[in-house]
């Protein structure tokens, strides 16, 4: 078993720093994607779509997608338990992840990728989203940031994926410019906590 | 219990067809989108996102985000199982979903979303995004083609959320004039049959 890894984007942190929090250790290889070798042929077999991390067992199952990735891992070893502990919790859990994914990681991404020359000839680019999408990632911090006025983590009184989420989209965002206003103290609050966990370094 | 719903919007229709696929009903509560009903204060207490559908536990508890219902009704009901069965099968199920919702129906919604008047003053418009995405979309049928080539459904061998995801992103793309090519023989396959489907009606 690996994980195809990448130290520079922020996707195969999510997978790091979810099996720190639950002290696993996984042999990662890590693949040049400022060579875009996960463009080439080779990759492509592993994961059509070119992203990393991708989980390759043993069996030469290879998983692509960092939620599934970490679900995996959540299902062979369930605690602690990042994404939820019944049918409710993990609803939860699931709802404030893709709020973290669709409203702030997605923004913060695409204010990057939409613009930035690391993607030109990549995809298809739109300059003109990456500025809209940039507003969207704001407005979405301001809205956290009262989220975060009344309960410690962001899906509530545990830390969850959705924490490793939002964490790891708001780091990121310091590439495009993005980040925690100084009027957003609970978000603040939040964001210490989570970057003095050990997993944060993963 | 109840879910807030609309008939005329893409992402309630994941729910309806996934639990008509587990047999379970539930009430359903019309939201009035075209009216804008759902970005009303009333509404922004049970999803700050603005987005349907929503299901309102008895307790009160509202869960937003399509999969995340989704996942409430498997655990309580795991069968017929729509999300996997081990931990393996569950991470190549998550990683397909994820893929259709990121590579298809993503790029399909934005091609409508980011040009039609319906959203106009709603959201941050960017029509350039719309036709790049729609691009997208049109690789991302290409490829799935490709895809369903050798097996009969989206994640392997059993129909699962994946096709759900699928089977209403596509019909979704009618709107804006994306759809499955004439020589794209193994998707208009797998359309027809998933499509015929008691469920697809839901």
């Amino acid at each position: 078993m690996k994980i195809y890894n990448s130290p520079m984007a922020p996707n195969p942190r999510r997978v790091r720093v979810f099996l720190a929090e639950k002290g696993l250790q996984v042999p990662y290889e890590d693949v040049d994607i400022g060579k875009a070798v996960n463009r080439q042929a080779e990759f492509l077999k592993k994961n059509p779509l070119a992203g990393v991390p991708v989980l390759e067992l043993d069996d030469g199952t290879c998983i692509a997608e960092s939620v599934a990735i970490c679900r995996y891992f959540e299902m062979l070893q369930p605690e602690p338990p990042l994404m939820g502990i019944d049918a409710r919790d993990c609803a939860i859990v699931e709802m404030w992840n893709r709020r973290m994914e669709l409203a702030l990681l997605l923004p913060i991404a695409d204010s990057f990728r939409q613009r930035h020359d690391f993607f030109k000839g990549r995809i298809r680019q739109c300059p003109d989203y990456a500025e809209v999408q940039k507003l969207n990632a704001l407005d979405s911090l301001a809205w956290l940031d009262r989220e975060l006025a009344n309960r410690p983590y962001i899906a509530g009184d545990r830390f969850t994926i959705a924490d490793i989420t939002a964490l790891i989209a708001i780091d990121f965002g310091r590439i495009s410019k993005i980040g925690i206003q100084p009027e957003q103290k609970h978000l603040a609050r939040w964001h210490a906590e989570v970057a003095a966990r050990p997993s944060a370094k993963a």
